[in-house]
């Protein structure tokens, strides 16, 4: 169970600026569907709306990473950082954008690398070559 | 400093399995250079060669996901778990796959979204919505 | 399922160590509840004891920081390390010494800002201003 | 060594967006000392400015719990996350808005304690009591 | 609920790769079980032989750490990474192999003080003294 | 550079309570050597006894599982915690304690395996399986 209220629909019909916020993730998405965790944020409106605001323009917008990639980059960050409800809910999304069974299944692969490798690095203190430490 | 030996290229030479692993990763990679990760790993022959053959399969064999995808999930897990050296050693790499700078700028905004919104629906609690429980 | 007994209070009454520990946290919160993580640690009745003791040193006895603001940190804490029981805890607890919902919904928007910029400083591996590196 | 380009102050002079966001981190801290965290955003200047809008509102913003408080959770957050940079800048933040050493002290208390106590519930997976499944 | 298939007996008899994996993994173990992680894996057949080989060298095969004594790390790395069902599975693995009770109370102990001192080292930002510094 | 002051001998010695927490360090561990982390929590003088107290029961006294043991699974969380630190002191005592070059190789593989399957099991979000639910 959330530790914050999950607001109805009748709730947020009720608050301008949350019915606002609703009103723009159903147009956007083009979708009635608004999932559990805006409803938690819209206990504070205002950090509600730049929190979508924000997912608008990194994930949505467009941009020069393309957006199923987007949600594998999210989903490797969201499993990483052990969020079960992230990664249920971009992996949803990656699916909805036209992940494959086979992206699927290398996605885990190379998350599972990842974890691997950067423990090991971590374990052994491997120095930071020169030839990586070149400034962009 | 690093907790391990850090193998030179005079000691790997010197032995069979770690210098058939070298000479496959210079072979693979078509580049003399050797980071430090695998002169760490050479400590335990057989577990650098593990490591190398798996590396291989998922982030150098062909596959459903492009090469610079692969580098960028790696970026976003290694990030997640605080890992420099990985942090150093893939954002090269991704570069030299051809990461532009566009890209590099989105990547981060990514990997900073999902880091917040991870931290935002475990202070929350949120629950997993039904629409996003279905198996595959 | 816990993967260790937890002990019931028939259980915990008939062991004086546990006993002695379970009574002084019901005396100290003047209530009888005895919450799932003491009865888990009852299983090591002398680390029982010594986590018990601790607690009432840090978060309880008179300090420099008010005991509301003691509970946010466990939270904060709590929440970027993923531990859902005890994110539940200690907001009931919080909620308990008075923690309002604007002071809740700013808790979780710091949380969550502090979440992203940690990911941002990593993945970009800013290097620590001269100005910081001031010691005490 | 960053895995991006720094801004100079004369880069940053050159770049309208870039020179808005800095002039007004400048204006609004009442200081000319600009550091490296937003040298590094300066590459991707909407999302610069999204950062500092957001830091803005979240951690200097009349609100409900107090600047140094949340100056303390931002560096508990960071704590948990491991990132150095942000506790070194945050505890600078800290010093700057008041924390005595005895509350610097109670803070790495707290901070510890809680991460003790989040590897004991998650290594015994002590299931929430339903005394802390009410939902607010 | 799983975000991949679970495969089922009668699916992964009809997939020699997959069936191969289970086989081999039911006779090392000397036990008909094949647990949940393995049927996730399946979807993925070559990641799955891959994993099964390395985990059989690493945490099966004779060496200089004994088996209980590897399982307890692994709880010890799981818990720490917050994973649920790894500490659940490698508690059952360890209990199997003749954890004590008392042994489990001192892993707990352990695990648990060096999530605090963690904590503590990274608050403080205590840099590594040089008697640490010596190179294997 | 730490957040906090690092307390000289000199310091230690003019502090009753630091000095005899220090004293007992060097009688217990037969070497004048006391290393960084102590003289952090030196400006905590009761919390640096707590901790100190709590090291010493739980790391030193006699118990179930052997010294060596007990820092083995200390930098097992320490690298999943991502601790330098903490990693460096323990492999240390580690070494102290008769740690072989084998051993500490065979380590690195289990954290590292155990890092990679944690990924893997999260991003899969695998359901604990009956089997391992059984209560102690």
């Amino acid at each position: 169970m959330a530790t914050v209220k999950l607001w109805s629909d009748a709730e947020a019909e009720a608050h301008p600026q949350v019915k606002a916020v609703f009103d723009d993730i159903r147009a956007t998405r083009k979708s009635d569907f608004v999932n559990n965790f805006w409803r938690g944020l819209a206990n504070d409106p205002p950090h509600l709306k730049r929190i979508w605001e924000q997912l608008k323009a990194i994930m949505i917008a467009d941009g020069a990473i393309d957006p199923l990639t987007r949600e594998m980059i999210y989903i490797a960050v969201s499993t990483a950082n052990g969020c079960s409800y992230c990664i249920h809910s971009h992996t949803a999304a990656a699916k909805a954008k036209g992940m494959s069974d086979a992206q699927h299944g290398e996605l885990m692969a190379i998350i599972g690398l990842a974890g691997q490798t950067n423990h090991l690095v971590t374990a052994m203190q491997i120095p930071v070559d020169d030839a990586f430490q070149v400034q962009s």
